[in-house]
């Protein structure tokens, strides 16, 4: 696609390199990995650890997770229903934007509701979009409680808290399903990659 | 890094790829160049040219501007003063998503107060944000109008339209100023690459 602007003599000639020239020049497609699940699942953990295993084969990656998002682009944003909302709604346009320069991205959010997941899937083209369930039961988790959240949303100390005192809608129609309180970190990770393999995203 | 974390006899360890290990992989370094000037001023059709030139040397980049940004992740921002700073610091944020990720970020947006530019600034390493002036006389830009913009502004069915009816702040001390009047698009290429070369952002 080319478009031309003239002025003062001066020809400006335009180009644009396509998310296919930058697949070609990566060696592998462009996807949204999305990672849903519990607070104290594994969603980050295992995010960074398949990022770890696709690095080594060369690809280009990037994990979106509340370490750079949360205190970066929407630090604007609270805990209200609507924030929710937004925040996974930027979320999946940021996510899309980085499938556009050609990397897979992932992100690690609990992103609890349906509804917001599926409006991030509808942005990226069919079939590049992998919803996966990072399952783990509730009593796993909260014996996990990396964070302490469980014991201050127990102690009514945060509201609304996913699991607690808010819903989890669980996908209905994950493109994987693990059970971090039943596999081992490797054993994920070489499912999701798995995953990508079959899907035709990776090289082979 | 490396953190264990420990649950029912699994161990998960922990890891992550750093900027400098996907810079290493990339064969440069990542940066942001921040493309201000008037509307019509020739921002996008740079940014998309040096884009071209960077991906010929096989350099990771992406450029953001009105046709992905405004459309997608701030299609809900409108142009009240509030809206403008959001505008600028979200675009800010993702362009420094995307140095995390070891692209070359190049921002193409009317970007008119210093005061929004330096915030976008100040969220990346010293050395690593290139202000590019895309200098144009007024009446070229209104002279080219490939939108229509200017007609309309004039006729008052824009409000507060930079350079016409709202201001544009120079940049003082950008690190390249380019006429997009006076030079033609590969001078202006040719002379962001060299700056980018200067720097120590590319490979010799």
């Amino acid at each position: 696609m080319s478009e031309e602007v003239k002025s003062k003599n001066i020809t400006w000639h335009e180009g644009h390199i396509t998310k296919e020239d930058r697949e070609r020049l990566n060696g592998h497609k462009a996807a949204v990995l999305w990672f849903t699940g519990l607070s104290g699942c594994g969603k980050s953990t295992l995010a960074n650890a398949v990022e770890e295993a696709l690095f080594e084969r060369g690809c280009r990656t990037m994990v979106l997770d509340g370490d750079n998002i949360r205190h970066g682009l929407n630090k604007n944003l609270g805990f209200s229903p609507e924030d929710r909302e937004e925040n996974i709604r930027r979320i999946g346009e940021v996510a899309t934007l980085f499938t556009d320069a050609g990397v897979i991205a992932m992100t690690a959010f609990i992103s609890p509701y349906r509804a917001d997941r599926d409006k991030a899937r509808a942005l990226v083209p069919e079939g590049r979009f992998f919803e996966v369930f990072v399952r783990c039961a509730l009593d796993v988790c909260e014996q996990r409680d990396p964070k302490g959240l469980y014991k201050k949303a127990r102690a009514g100390e945060i509201k609304e808290f996913t699991g607690i005192s808010a819903p989890y809608e669980e996908p209905l129609h994950p493109e994987l399903i693990v059970d971090t309180g039943e596999e081992d970190l490797d054993t994920c990770v070489s499912r999701v990659i798995a995953m990508l393999e079959a899907a035709g995203m990776l090289e082979a």
